[in-house]
C-alpha cells in the first residue's frame, strides 16, 4: 500500500488528472473533456468516480486541483473566462462530497511552482518564481518556502503589471500587459507587426533557428521586455531561481539567453550573476497532474 | 521585572536606541552620534554599555538592530554608502560579544514594516507592504505573515524598480529608478525641473497648501509615478494594506489621495477596491527604534 496524492489539471479543453507518489510516480493517470460537462457537479462526480475506481489498494491523502482563477484560500474557481462553468465554483466542497479529504484548489502557476518545488528543480529552494509562458503569462512566485497568495489569494499575477506605458491592449481591459508581449500570443503578435504575416510561436521558433532576421529580432524583442519585467520583480522578491515553463520556454536557448543577458543589464548591482535562469524540470504533459498533486504533498509535509 | 527588547536604529548621523516592552512602551532611550566612532567596535561598545546600564531590573530577550544595508540572514551591514565603516560589519558577532541573546538586524524599511507589523497599524494583517518616502524609497513586504527577505535577504528593494524607461539617473547607477521620482529627493527634482529653483520637499508641500500651481502639479506627478509602480507590485504580492511612511508621507492628503487614485486607475479589476493606502501608526521619532526592537518580539513570538 502506497501513500498518493489526487493531481487534477482542469484546463479549458482538457482535464487530465492521477495518483502520484511523493516522489512523483504515477499510480494511475486519466482525461477527461472538460467542456462535455454542462455543471461542475456532474464533472467532479466523473473524476471521482475514475480516480476512486483506480486507487487499487493504495492510500489516499488528498486531492490537489490546478484550474484557471482557482482561489487556494476558498477553494474555489472564480469566474474563469475560459470554462463554462460561469460565477463561483465551490470545488472544495464538490470533491469533498467524493473524498474525506484536504481538497486543495490553486491556479496553474502557483501548481507549476509547487510542482517544481516537491519534483523539480527547486527541490530545497525556498526563494524561486515559475513563469509559464502559454497563451498568457503566469507565475507563481515563492519566498520563504511558500507560495505568496496574498490576502486574496490573487498575488502573482505577474503576467498583468504593465511594462509598456500605453502599449498593447490586453484582455484584462488596460495596456501594456507584460504577457500581451512575452507569451505564445505575444512572439505572435510581434512577428505579425514585423511581417505583417500570422505566425504561431512554434512557426517563429522554427524560422528562428533557421537562420530568419525577422524571427531572431522577434525573439530577441520578446526577451527584453520580459528581461526587463523580471528584473524589476528580482528587486521585489530576490529568488535564486527563475524557471520558465510552458510553450515559449521550449524555444530553448532563443528565449532562455536573450533573457538572461537582458535581465542581468537591468539587474540592481547587488543582484547581478546570482540569479539563474532555468528551464523548469517538469516539463511536459504530466507536469500539470504533476503540480496539481504537490499540493497535497506541500500542505501535510 | 519586566521583558523588554533593546531597538537600536543605527542612522548615517546618530543612533537611537532603547528598552521596549511588547506593547511599545519605552523603559529608556538614548542617541548617540554615528558619525563620532571611528570602527563598529568601539561603537558597538558605547550602545551596548548604555543599554546595559539603564536596563534597571528588567529582563532583556533580545537585541534588534535596524541599519542601512542591513542584512537580516547575515547579521552584518554590507557595504552601507552613508557609513564611515567601510566594507561589511558583522555586527551580530560584535554585539554578541556583549549580549548573550538573540541579535537581529535588518535593513531600516523592513524594520518600519516589523515594527507596524508588531505595534501599529498592521497587528493581525499577514499580508502588506510598508514604503518608506524618506531621501531615497524604501519596502518592507510582508507576506503570509512574514517579510519576504528573498535568497539573499536583499528583497524589499522597490525603490530600484524601473518605472521610466531612460529616466532620471539614479544613485545606483541605472536610470528611471522609482525612488528618483518618489521620494523627498525626487519631489525637489521634480519641483526644480518645473521651476528653476531648489525646494525642499516641506517647501513644496506647504507651496501646494497654499494652492500653488506648480506644487500642485508637483505632487500630483510624484503621485502618479507613485501609484503606477503600487499597482505593479500588487499584482506580484496583493497586499491588503500599503503603508506611507517618512517625510514625504507628511505631506498627508497631498499625497495619500491622488497616490490611491492612480494606483486604483492602473489596477488589473481583482484587486480594485481592496486595497487600502494608510499612513503608519507609528510615524515619529521612536517609530525607529520600536522597529528595530519588534525585530526580536517577531522573532520569538
Amino acid at each position: 500500500m502506497k501513500k498518493v496524492s489526487a493531481g487534477i489539471d482542469i484546463g479549458g479543453t482538457n482535464t487530465v488528472f492521477g495518483w502520484v507518489e511523493s516522489n512523483g510516480d504515477f499510480i494511475w493517470k486519466g482525461k477527461i473533456s472538460t467542456t462535455d460537462f454542462e455543471q461542475p457537479e456532474e464533472f467532479v462526480s466523473e473524476v471521482s468516480r475514475q480516480l476512486l475506481d483506480n486507487l487499487g489498494n493504495n492510500e489516499a491523502v488528498g486531492v490537489g486541483i490546478g484550474a484557471p482563477n482557482g482561489n487556494y484560500y476558498n477553494g474555489t474557481i472564480e469566474f474563469a473566462p475560459n470554462l463554462k462553468w460561469k460565477g463561483v465554483v465551490h470545488l472544495k466542497e464538490l470533491f469533498n462530497k467524493h473524498f474525506d479529504l484536504p481538497v486543495l484548489v490553486t491556479n496553474d502557476a502557483n501548481a507549476a511552482a509547487l510542482g517544481e518545488m516537491i519534483y523539480g528543480g527547486a527541490k530545497g529552494v525556498n526563494n524561486f518564481i515559475t513563469v509559464t509562458l502559454g497563451t498568457g503569462l503566469g507565475s507563481g512566485i515563492v519566498s520563504n518556502g511558500n507560495l505568496i497568495y496574498g490576502h486574496d489569494a490573487f498575488a502573482g499575477e505577474l503576467g498583468h503589471t504593465i511594462v509598456v506605458m500605453d502599449g498593447r491592449e490586453c484582455g484584462c481591459g488596460r495596456k501594456g500587459c507584460l504577457e500581451t508581449y512575452a507569451s505564445a500570443t505575444g512572439i505572435s503578435k510581434t512577428a505579425f507587426e514585423m511581417t505583417q504575416k500570422d505566425w504561431t510561436s512554434e512557426q517563429v521558433a522554427e524560422a528562428a533557428n533557421n537562420g530568419e532576421e525577422w524571427a531572431l529580432q522577434a525573439f530577441d524583442k520578446t526577451a527584453k521586455i520580459l528581461g526587463f519585467a523580471l528584473s524589476n520583480v528580482v528587486a521585489i522578491t530576490s529568488p535564486r531561481i527563475i524557471f520558465l515553463f510552458g510553450g515559449l520556454a521550449q524555444a530553448g536557448p532563443l528565449i532562455f539567453d536573450s533573457t538572461r543577458k537582458y535581465m542581468e543589464e537591468n539587474l540592481l548591482e547587488i543582484y547581478k550573476n546570482k540569479i539563474q535562469i532555468l528551464p523548469s524540470a517538469l516539463e511536459g504533459v504530466d507536469a500539470a497532474i504533476l503540480g496539481a498533486s504537490a499540493l497535497v504533498w506541500k500542505e501535510i509535509s
